[in-house]
């Protein structure tokens, strides 16, 4: 790598949603800004997560002098667990993204063994050639920080998520000024957020809903259970003010939910009067007009405490006529059909349900147009990559940044494993390095595409096995062939086709009794048995020939 | 059932969207209202489409006067196919419906037998004891009618689907007087759509849409490509109006597309200017902002038409930058993911695409809660069901309809199966009919729930089957136990471990080596390499012991 090169890899979050992560690399010094998971989509079959392909930085590793953590949601940190198995680096983020990494850590007793420090905003810290400093954003949790990272070659400004919130739930707003200051001096590259770079307009502020909340908390003629994320700490702060304010007590359910808010009371970052929380066995008894929850679920999470109370089967929570469930939370796409059954399921057993689309019980996160101008126009980058979005997300913001003056030739819409070259007058794309999902399944981290094809498969047309009894001296079928199918179809109808099919597998086999030809069966009863299911019954299930040996 | 009884029966489309079926009986007659399909969702894995049980119709076939449809969609018409197959009844419906339902009954090969009857709207029919008025009503498709259901008990309004558009693109508006002079007459029963009862205010008029592609084929530099539903003729309409105006020739693309213009420009639901429609091989050479494109797809249907376009997989168009996508649809819960995917690449080919969120490109099909009020108010029915909707739907129209003065014990929230009987006096909920979903998946018709089960289990870990070779005339296991794995893990890591999974059955197996006790060898098998496995990798693949007797 040539001496005055910078390098910008995204391994993650570019093209696609989550898993955020971005590599800056100099000839000597490499720093990863962000190591986030991604939730299976509907056709990742029984994974449980994704997370990036760090091939390149592991090829590298003796140049890697930190991992920088813009804030503490998941799909910026919840890949660590598994990066920090695999390369030691001191890892450096604000203290409430400090705390929420310790919780995940510890559950996978990697707390000991990580080297975890937190920074304050307007801090800098050394990394090699580069230097960080920590300025702070609004974004839908609490110590969110935008990067400013000075390199030999220029300023690099990496927003991490924001939202320009002049009236934010706690913490300060956006620091504008010191953006502003940062684009005087000049700026070589911004990297910003685009998760909302199609909405035209602002993002409302946080204020809006706890205007909301505090009328539902007034109004609401029994209990008041609301559901949220769990890292949304500043959201729950909104539930226990406007709860307090009403005269409710608030109990939380829901384990995340718990864990979180008890490290955010430790730490700080969540306050509350005395005697306004309460552990949630101290709800029964409660007159339900005194009584406020937060709950985890606005996802409709099948084992989540609020789907529990929508199927009743919640320990201490049993919905009545007169609860009203607030969802103050949007739904992540692909969780709509969830979501939906759970409000059903709620207004079956009497409750009035409240989300998004009937009151302004939740905001964005996310900057939309006007809040992305105002960063492009204070930052006032030469280069521009979009980042944090699917590709129309970055296209459109890609248009914003030229809107705003950005050249043409200086704005790069990449996508994940894309290799940006700057030299400092230009830019260019320098090739590829490997960015494909990494899948989590149960202990194993990495799954190939052929299990992910098999269960496909599985899925939707069953398996048919098929068991051949061969003699090992002789090399001819012994007895019959056995045809077993799971998943394929009903049992009482499939008695008969089975027993037609092994015929028909006899038939196939017909004069393949030699040993040499034994290698081709498989081929003949898999092809055969398939042209046959399929004519009768349209359905094409896997058929797995199994060769006994006897 | 008492003489003078009507009983009121969902079979489908109460607390679920989708397959909607009503049943209207009286004690010596019977009619059916709609035969529509659901299209599967997510975890109906492989299941082609979704039907209503008419188990209970079957049972008294010898009642059934008639099926009588409101209108063309096929989450009203697309039962027939399977419903015409088990119970012989002529099928009434409007012109376009008609020609519609022709065309699915075809491809099914039961055009020649069925008995399908145009009717106009204005028209009654007789069906024993009911006399049935077809009314005009404004739909996302033109000829939609609301029924007016003449009984000895009093008047059944059913609204089919409906909203009041008084400018729509074809046909007439919606008949305001006739229903409101059923309404002085008096009406027993409203069962009213309520898909959108959630939606404040009045929707759009489709005057909206006309003006936006007006604009849109006025401006685009390029090619203007429309996907919309195959049946959503009048927006067909629309963009071959907006197409000419703008001196641009219209090509169709997509099988179902292809099908129902033709069928509709035959009937006279649908005109073009002459040669403004040109046949799709005539596309090559044509000036990209001379031509319009109308196509399947705007669900990210993977085969459809612009999906094709898309995946640079369709016969005729590639999509180059210049070109103009509108996607004039709502997604359909469920499908939002593979929408997005499909417009991500249509960006990445330089497409610009336009769908409802960034243009005015679509508008709702169904009423608004204003709407829904003026018809309560219009029709002022004693009784009042909710139709058509999911459950928080249904409730949220029971509150408008209470608010518009019908009595809370004359509302009746009914889920699919529920008997409503009325005796024009007083209405009970009088017991439950089957309403389960049946599953139609390649030449079956009914699936069962352990054929899913199957599937969602093979699908989230796979399986892993086990072959036993036992000595027929000892009982003796003979050999070693085999293993083998599809959909499990990865088959580099897998051999290992499957290897030692095959050590552990035999050592699972140590003392079952009499005839006696192979009935507990499948269990034994199971639960303990369940385990193992488990322990090992925390997945539980299905496990499929099988016996060969040699």
């Amino acid at each position: 790598m040539a001496n005055n090169k910078l390098r910008v890899i995204p391994l993650g979050g570019l093209g696609e949603i989550g898993k955020n992560m971005m590599v800056l690399e100099l000839p000597q010094d490499m720093i990863i800004v962000d190591a986030g998971l991604m939730f299976p989509k509907e056709e990742m079959l029984g994974v449980d997560l994704v997370i990036p392909d760090i091939t390149y930085i592991l090829q590298r590793r003796q140049k890697l002098r930190g991992i920088v953590i813009t804030h503490g949601h998941e799909d910026h940190t919840g890949a660590l667990p598994y990066v920090l198995r695999q390369l030691r680096a001191p890892v450096y983020c604000t203290r409430l993204t400090h705390g929420l990494i310790s919780v995940k850590l510890k559950e996978h007793k990697l707390l000991g063994e990580a080297d975890l420090r937190a920074v304050s905003a307007g801090e800098k810290v050394r990394l090699g050639a580069f230097q960080v400093e920590f300025v702070r954003v609004t974004h839908s949790i609490p110590d969110a920080c935008a990067l400013a990272i000075r390199t030999p070659i220029g300023t690099v400004i990496h927003t991490g998520d924001f939202k320009l919130d002049h009236t934010p739930v706690m913490g300060e707003p956006t620091d504008l000024s010191r953006l502003a200051e940062l684009g005087r001096e000049g700026v070589l590259l911004l990297l910003s957020d685009s998760t909302y770079a199609e909405m035209p307009g602002y993002t409302p502020s946080e204020q809006v809903v706890g205007e909301a909340l505090d009328r539902i908390m007034a109004t609401a003629p029994g209990r008041v259970i609301v559901a949220t994320f769990a890292s949304l700490i500043s959201r729950m702060q909104q539930v226990i003010d406007a709860a307090y304010r009403n005269g409710r007590r608030v109990f939380i359910t829901g384990r995340s939910m718990m864990d979180n808010s008890q490290m955010a009371l430790e730490q700080g970052y969540l306050t509350a009067p005395q005697n306004v929380l309460a552990p949630i066995d101290q709800l029964a008894g409660m007159r339900p007009e005194r009584v406020a929850v937060i709950t985890t679920g606005s996802q409709g999470e099948p084992t989540s405490a609020l789907v529990r109370m929508a199927n009743q089967d919640h320990r201490q929570i049993r919905i009545v006529a007169g609860d009203t469930v607030v969802i103050s939370a949007s739904p992540i796409p692909g969780n709509e059909m969830l979501i939906n059954l759970t409000i059903d399921n709620l207004c079956r057993l009497g409750a009035q349900v409240l989300n998004t689309r009937v009151a302004n019980v939740h905001v964005r996160g996310h900057a939309a147009q006007e809040e992305l101008k105002m960063m492009l126009s204070l930052v006032n980058p030469r280069f521009f990559v979009p980042q944090h979005g699917e590709y129309r997300h970055l296209a459109a913001h890609a248009v914003l940044a030229q809107a705003m003056g950005v050249a043409q030739e200086n704005t790069f819409v990449l996508e994940d494993g894309d290799i940006l070259e700057l030299d400092g007058k230009r830019g260019r794309v320098a090739g590829r390095v490997p960015a494909d999902h990494v899948y989590v399944d149960g202990l194993a981290v990495g799954l190939d595409q052929v299990v992910l094809r098999d269960r496909r498969h599985l899925a939707s047309d069953g398996i048919v096995v098929v068991i051949l009894a061969v003699d090992k001296h002789s090399g001819r079928l012994v007895g019959q062939p056995d045809v077993v199918a799971r998943g394929f179809m009903d049992t009482d109808e499939s008695g008969e086709l089975l027993e037609k099919a092994r015929r028909h597998v006899v038939r196939a086999l017909k004069g393949a009794d030699h040993h040499s030809e034994w290698g081709d069966v498989n081929t003949r009863v898999k092809d055969s048995l398939s042209q046959y299911l399929y004519q009768q019954t349209r359905r094409r299930p896997m058929i797995l020939p199994l060769t006994v040996e006897v």
